[in-house]
């Protein structure tokens, strides 16, 4: 059974969010990757959100541009947490994507990280769900200290190149 | 039969959208006020936007604020004109309203007005609607009658305060 | 008779503005296509707007960058509906354009799409149109049901990729 | 063992936080209030972080405006979810908190809620913990109804006002 | 025969423009004020303009606000000096007046003061006009000698207060 | 004599400012071009401003970029009226030059065009300069009448392609 | 000899500025009080500037709002640092103001504190101090654990009022 | 022993930050360059800042893109000067960074300068160290002068190439 719903706007969305379906197959977390517009196929939104929770996942992650409805839209019908990516578009740089996205009401919130911050949306769906499954959280550590030991790595070097 | 249906996000928008109901008001046309919230009752956006056309509405008006997606929910199920409000926002003037509502994607428009701009939202669904009823554009023709000569009142007003 | 007046501050709109015409074509909805200055030819604005109704066109589309003052100059001596398409400028993406078009002052609305939005405008011009014209109504629902099939074919085909 | 720990940078960010601790009482869900900054008392940041799973907390929520650097100094230290809280600011009502927050850098993701967005930080944190806890979605749903709820009858007492 | 044309959209812009009017009286150039509106009389902005060489006004200082398309339309129809104030709005402090004053297209330029810049209206008006009357680069010269006085003076002020 | 100086902050500036050269050009304007540096030759930029009267210049105009001081340390200086004109920096296509330009403090106005609006500088220039030169006031007209008919002859082509 | 020249481009920005006053008493360092504007009175700019050095200030402090020119035009005069304080201006909350001070050309650099940041400016200054004088390093040690001890009053008592 | 520590949150940072390592070599400053962290290597940049005086730093030099926490985890943890330099992210040519850098609260600054602003960066650092260093303060005014000449020789060219 899947534990995560990667759901995108637009398949122009993919060349982003394959950061993200990355991040997921190195944590061995098993998704679904589902192209549904809020405003195109509003009956798809629905239906996926009403089911998400009895289809067994345990987190969305909605990704969208412009005028980014369709975190909101999977929020106003799960309970699940939904995580959303607001996508790079033409106009400020996606702006408007954030801010249609973060800006949510009072009572339906969604978990809202940078722009085109596909991967991080994958660690914080891991991080979600390690709080019931141990061995994420182990990965989790593991993959801190590897972020680490890569940064310290540059660090020796450049330090190297730049001593005299 | 109401030609218009006014929906809001909120009851708290109303204080703006009196505006518009008077403007409607004053050109004589019929219309529906609504609190329907796209995140917290979305089966009733959904209800009234699929049965908008067969309700008899021929424009529906939507005002909300923040990550404004009203507009949109309701004009992905519809082909009735839908005119977005985007309420000022405690959070840089509405600018997250204004870019939730405008910014919409292709295939799906939003007719938006400026910030708080109800009355604007009336006067252009009374455009809308003159298309095919000519005594509204007669009367469009004498409000705008009416309020050059409110500006032309004041001009001669001041002229005459700063005539030396 | 041409039911459209679409009206470009500058002929380097065109390349954006193409979107517009050929959604208008698509819809089979007679348009002419005009190069009009709100600043440098002014009296030719004039007379188009003065005129529009009496020339038979039901909606105006306007489209202009930077300060875009084209869409009100035009809404000012007319009672047709507006509508106002914010061209992507070389400053801010075209936020310029963007609060030029929309943030018009009460009493001349600017039915305003996003930035770009030149699909958008013909669609929400169709959107206008079809309420005295049945047949619009119909090819707008079968414009919306093609729209959901060609996510939905892409939903169906990105869920074959990505299941293991 | 509390469940939730919420941080803020200020005793002065209490006023808007009692959104989200009263939020969390009303679901039932035991926390701790802290106050702890990441430049004045960094040191108390790294052991509040650092501790925080083996102290039992599942989600830590993170109040804090202008360069709010509070979410993404906690969320370098552990591997739990860290919730954001932009602040409004007196510098464009915070949007300098909202992007100190959100845009982090890859790998160390901060669930960013709206400016001043207390409770929907109070709900997040509870879709969170119930991924392992039924009865936190019971109440999830049983909150969503109440909204609902609440918004008809809103709903349907604005409708009558406005019915002739 | 007055010497600047004040114009303004609305008579609320009043307020601000008296600083305007009390720097020409202070400068002893003659002046007429006008409310004239593009959207609302555009045939009274046009005489206005047309007319202005020949009525004898040197240079035309606009004040508008929001999609402030005052100073455009006059510049269009004229080839006087016109100096365009961004009156602040209720959206972001007049982003929207001062882009929609500033961002001309090649051609018809809009001489631009700060935001709510009554009085730099009236002394840039008055640098123009000094060109052709050397008695005004006098008072020019003067007023700037005042101004430094009144710093100085300050500044001799706020050293003896702080001094220990 | 020539009667504008073109101050650029920058040699980098120049490509702009060509436009700008090539304007008073075809206005057949002596001018003379300057490169001169708020912030690295102050002393020349006070030199220049200070004899800019005496040495016959009738108006300068200032182009400079990011926290562009140029125009307003030119017009400390002087009572001539200064022109300025915001160089698209690389951040925010030059929000950073434009309002270190436009918003200049009371009592020392700088008269500001859009970002990269060299022509638009020229001809404000001459527009300035025509004050007391008819010969210049007649040159605009033309200039007006040619941009409108060129304006008029692309208006023509495009509803020429466009009719059916 | 007084090592802090604390410059204000107006005598409103003494309100804001007297945080920085306090602080620079604080840690008993000597200061002078200046009202100087780069616009009204350059010529006390200068000379302030040029003479900085040899009358013993180590370090010039300098705020001013809008287009905020203070500390670039004292920078270009002396090769001491020059702390630049943007005073929230009633445009975007200082924007101007920011961008103003911040975005300084290559070579002359202005070190900026935040929007209205007066007592960091002054913190800032004593830390360049410090450099040569220990008893100054000290100071900001005990500055910086009493800032410590307060923080974590606060959130011993916090703790306690949530604690259950 | 090395004067100023640079340290960046990626390599990726170096291809800007070589404008300030050039910089230093032609002031003959000894320094250090890092890659640290903030959020993934938090403990070397609290080893860093804590030893960074009695490593005999006198100043760090911190560049870091995004929601760049570096400048103000590092400020936390000493009371030497700490320069920010906003690193251009892709959003909004980092907006986010100057913000996240700029905006620090009262007590811990940061010495920011333009985005992008490693040179200055470079210039700021010796001009702190020059307090107690004469040398360095000669170097400054050679600098300051070749500057200079480099501008007068631009300016002498380029009013021969325009001289007619």
């Amino acid at each position: 059974m899947k534990k995560v719903c990667i759901v995108m706007g637009s398949d122009s969305d993919l060349k982003v969010m394959e950061g993200c379906v990355n991040k997921l197959d190195a944590f061995g977390v098993p998704y679904d990757v589902r192209i549904v517009s809020a405003h195109r196929t509003p009956a798809a939104a629905e239906a996926l959100s009403k089911n998400a929770a009895a289809d067994g996942y345990g987190v969305i992650i909605a990704a969208a541009g412009k005028a980014a409805h369709l975190g909101g839209v999977l929020a106003a019908q799960t309970t699940l947490p939904v995580i959303g990516v607001p996508i790079k578009s033409s106009f400020m740089d996606g702006l408007d994507s954030l801010l249609s996205i973060v800006q949510m009401p009072s009572g339906i919130p969604v978990a809202t990280v940078g722009v085109n911050g596909a991967e991080n949306a994958a660690i914080l769906a891991v991080q979600m769900l390690a709080l019931s499954e141990p061995e994420l959280a182990s990965k989790l550590d593991a993959f801190k200290a590897e972020m680490a030991q890569k940064v310290e790595a540059k660090d020796a070097k450049i330090r190297a190149q730049f001593a005299k």
